[in-house]
């Protein structure tokens, strides 16, 4: 399965201030062909960190997404600004949205959102030893900070508010790392 | 946190076949007001299934993603098609991607991807009791469908062909559910 579909042709069909949608076509191994569309990705990174206040307490922030138009509880993410590392990047996020710092950095995983029509990828960080520290961010409205239970966590999945499939993954990958220590 | 930000004015940016962009001017309760771009909410909804073959076996499947452009092991999953509920849309699904039909469906969660900026939803479905059945799919080549023990999800969560978070938090929550059981 090593040898991939022969990209024949990409080009952008329609472009936001913010989006790219491409059309790819393509021609399988086999010979059929398709035509796709996908969303171009982003040039930039982006980091999503599990602030691990003690060893059963995540903080999780409460957030309006304008994509479901509702609020969530969810981690802090964003992306790499000019020339950051992940582990920068990681830090100034953290302390823009949740008020904290972080001494130990892990990287967990770096995941993708819909490999069939989007290229996004995501670096799912374990941050632990937390200090306080606060940055300005561009949020509109402060973040509701939230500790979490990770004893508790399939309470949280539960919720209704809680369906973003980057946090729940995070949250049991951190519950089962930590459960192997 | 229940009264949500105020959507003033929401209008279409840009279109392609399948997508369509949209620009939100949003008034927070504070008074801030932001745009924001988003992804248009597919009208249709989706299922994607983790299909247990025995109490320690998921069925995955190998599949390329024109969006990342690599060949991932994921789970079967699509869309509604005219007039399917769930069940009917996961076991047409499953048949058409996985070689199985399941007898036993249990709704996990319903996930979203990135709620600030999509609305997009799945259902991600625990399929059990399976049998052989096929039915034709549009798939561009024969999906490889994969056996995996769950004993070993670890060490498949670590695979550089794993990244989808959906498929990542669907395979951790079946784990947990049969350990619970």
């Amino acid at each position: 399965m090593d040898e991939k579909p022969e990209i024949l042709d990409t080009r952008l069909v329609a472009k936001s201030r913010l989006f790219g949608i491409e059309e790819l076509h393509l021609r399988f191994r086999n010979g059929e062909e398709r035509t796709y569309e996908r969303l171009r990705t982003p040039p930039i990174a982006a980091v999503m960190m599990v602030p691990l206040l003690d060893n059963d307490t995540v903080l999780l922030i409460r957030e309006y997404g304008a994509g479901t138009e509702s609020y969530e509880l969810t981690l802090p993410k964003g992306a790499f600004e000019h020339g950051e590392d992940w582990r920068e990047a990681a830090n100034r996020e953290l302390k823009e949205e949740a008020g904290h710092g972080a001494h130990k950095l892990t990287l967990m995983k770096d995941m993708t959102l819909s490999p069939g029509y989007m290229g996004h990828r995501i670096k799912v960080v374990l941050a632990e030893d937390l200090y306080e520290e606060t940055l300005p961010g561009d949020e509109p409205e402060p973040l509701e900070v939230v500790p979490w239970k990770l004893s508790e966590l399939d309470q949280l999945i539960e919720r209704d508010d809680v369906t973003e499939a980057r946090v729940i993954a995070a949250l049991l990958m951190t519950k089962r790392l930590l459960e192997q220590r």
